[in-house]
């Protein structure tokens, strides 16, 4: 029996609309010794991020939906306490799908040892990591943007969006990112040297974004959904590419809230202007872009030619209500859990 | 001044909902000599195709709209009897977008003399004319169907449908078609081969194409829009493409007849299966593909691989009433109307 003490998030109930801190359940348990073959991890960093609320719903997504009972589903990155497996060692550093725990037994199946480069270890969990691959496959397989054109972006200050600004604007693209707030506005302008950013509460919205792609829209990369979707739609170009990565504003809302004519609308418009909408998951993509992502983001980040945030919360009890504070826009950049002790 | 009579189709009203006969006026006109580096045709045949009507609207589209007062737009095959052209010669029969009228002068921009080969004059306006090239570019450029996987196209009997289904089958795809009543399904499964024909006047469409597609979808090519879409969406595969050409089922309708949510239900599918969406119009892939689709459909035509229809229409004046016909179903393959005297 392994002395240390466990914690860890369940899925306690389906949200019904929003996520409450009542949909999970933090339980203690005992780290179980690892057996033959397998080691132990004891987990430094969770990540937390928006597709986590697609398998809290009991409906089939790209993925399957989280069991009640279950631990929340996540990835981190996690230091190998004990082993015998033959290819990971104490001490090893690793990115694994461990949930939302403090520890995880493993086989290392799916696990990644982490050669500690020149950046900090949290940027495989964004820059690094599944966000960035996600902006930088999308805009290498779907976006494609050339030199002058206009690349609009929504949840620009999150960790996938603020890479797709910065990607266009190495390509010679215009970038715009749309954001909540005149903080989040002023960060992307100024820090991040995006062309223009525009803030999706302020009542002049649909006129802002207009006026910050005079040459209408290029690339739309599609991460939000819902009436950020009815503003783009109207300002997009001929041979306009959509990839469509994620749908966070539609994830908490019930669809028949929607106006109606919504979908003739899209489809029109689609066929109009000859549009290229495509869904895809970074994944999709790992093997003809991942080593070229890594290497190309890594050197950017090094030059300084792209930046990231993180937001760090610490404590894996805090997990829930920096999510929920997530999926309403409340945080900046990369949001990652500290769950050992604080370094 | 020529002594022959003109007659022309002219756009009299915007069609409110459903087109109607009132939307048209019937002109008569005397046909002009032609001026130096001009021609004169006689129109011998002009197709009639669903895009017309979305010119008829007062909304941008691919197109400009027609004006009120303006001959209706269209193809058609014509012979030049008059010519002060150095290119054109009396005699010559030239495929042009001379609109809905018995004669028309050119400068010869955009006229295509036609060579005439094994097969009638009237197959360069459908199955070796824009709309079989509509159908070949669709599945070349977007629906890339393999084998073994399920293509589907909805108005299956028409010129594009008929053709999408057949090309589905020569690159060992499985072919479903959709199409209006008895006698239209059991045309595509005997006739044409399809591998199974749904009937979306049934009231159990739904559950009939879920039980003709037990492999899910593969290839939707979407030409009609509306109630189909909603039917074929939860059948998408993993990596479906979608093509979209038309959507003639949602050109009479106020959209905001649709129910709410459609739109939401549309981008989630399109996330979760990474589905492949995307408008084109047939020209756009002019350049790549026309040379071989000419090639290509003309040989399996006159090798019986690819059979095709034609409903041909006596007078001009008629051409209304078989337009309409054609929005709502009513007719079977290519749509042309015979403009010149019956051979």
């Amino acid at each position: 029996m392994n002395p240390e003490k466990g914690l860890q998030i369940v899925l306690a109930a389906r949200p019904q609309g929003k996520v409450t801190s009542d949909n999970f359940r933090l339980e203690h348990f005992s780290p179980p010794e690892p057996g033959p073959g397998e080691f132990l991890m004891k987990v430094d960093y969770l990540s937390l991020d928006p597709y986590m609320r697609g398998r809290m719903d009991d409906r089939k997504s790209y993925a399957e939906p989280a069991t009640i009972g279950e631990v929340m589903p996540g990835e981190g990155i996690s230091t190998i306490t004990a082993s015998n497996h033959a290819d990971f060692s104490q001490g090893d550093v690793v990115l694994a799908r461990t949930g939302w725990r403090t520890h995880a037994i493993s086989t290392g199946a799916g696990v990644c040892r982490i050669d500690r480069g020149a950046l900090p270890v949290t940027t495989r969990l964004g820059v690094l990591g599944m966000p960035g691959f996600t902006a930088y496959a999308g805009m290498k397989a779907i976006g494609k943007p050339q030199r002058g054109e206009t690349v609009v972006v929504a949840a620009a200050c999150g960790p996938v969006g603020s890479l797709v600004g910065q990607l266009a604007r190495i390509d010679g693209a215009r970038a715009v990112g749309i954001a909540g707030g005149p903080r989040k506005c002023a960060y992307l302008e100024k820090e991040l040297n995006f062309d223009a950013a525009v803030d999706h509460r302020s009542p002049d919205f649909r006129d802002a974004l207009a006026a910050a792609c005079p040459d209408g829209i290029d690339v739309y990369f599609e991460n939000v959904g819902g009436a950020v979707w009815q503003a783009v739609l109207p300002l997009l170009n001929r041979f306009a590419r959509v990839p469509v990565c994620g749908l966070v504003a539609q994830y908490d809302r019930d669809p028949e809230s929607q106006p109606a004519g919504q979908l003739a609308a899209t489809m029109r418009q689609i066929l109009n202007q000859r549009i290229l909408m495509r869904g895809f998951i970074n994944y999709d993509f790992a093997k003809e872009y991942h080593a070229d992502f890594l290497r190309d983001v890594e050197r950017w980040v090094s030059e300084g030619r792209i930046k990231y945030q993180e937001t760090i919360v610490d404590g894996l009890e805090n997990a829930p209500k920096a999510f929920i504070g997530m999926l309403t826009g409340g945080n900046f950049g990369k949001l990652l859990v500290r769950v050992g002790e604080k370094e």
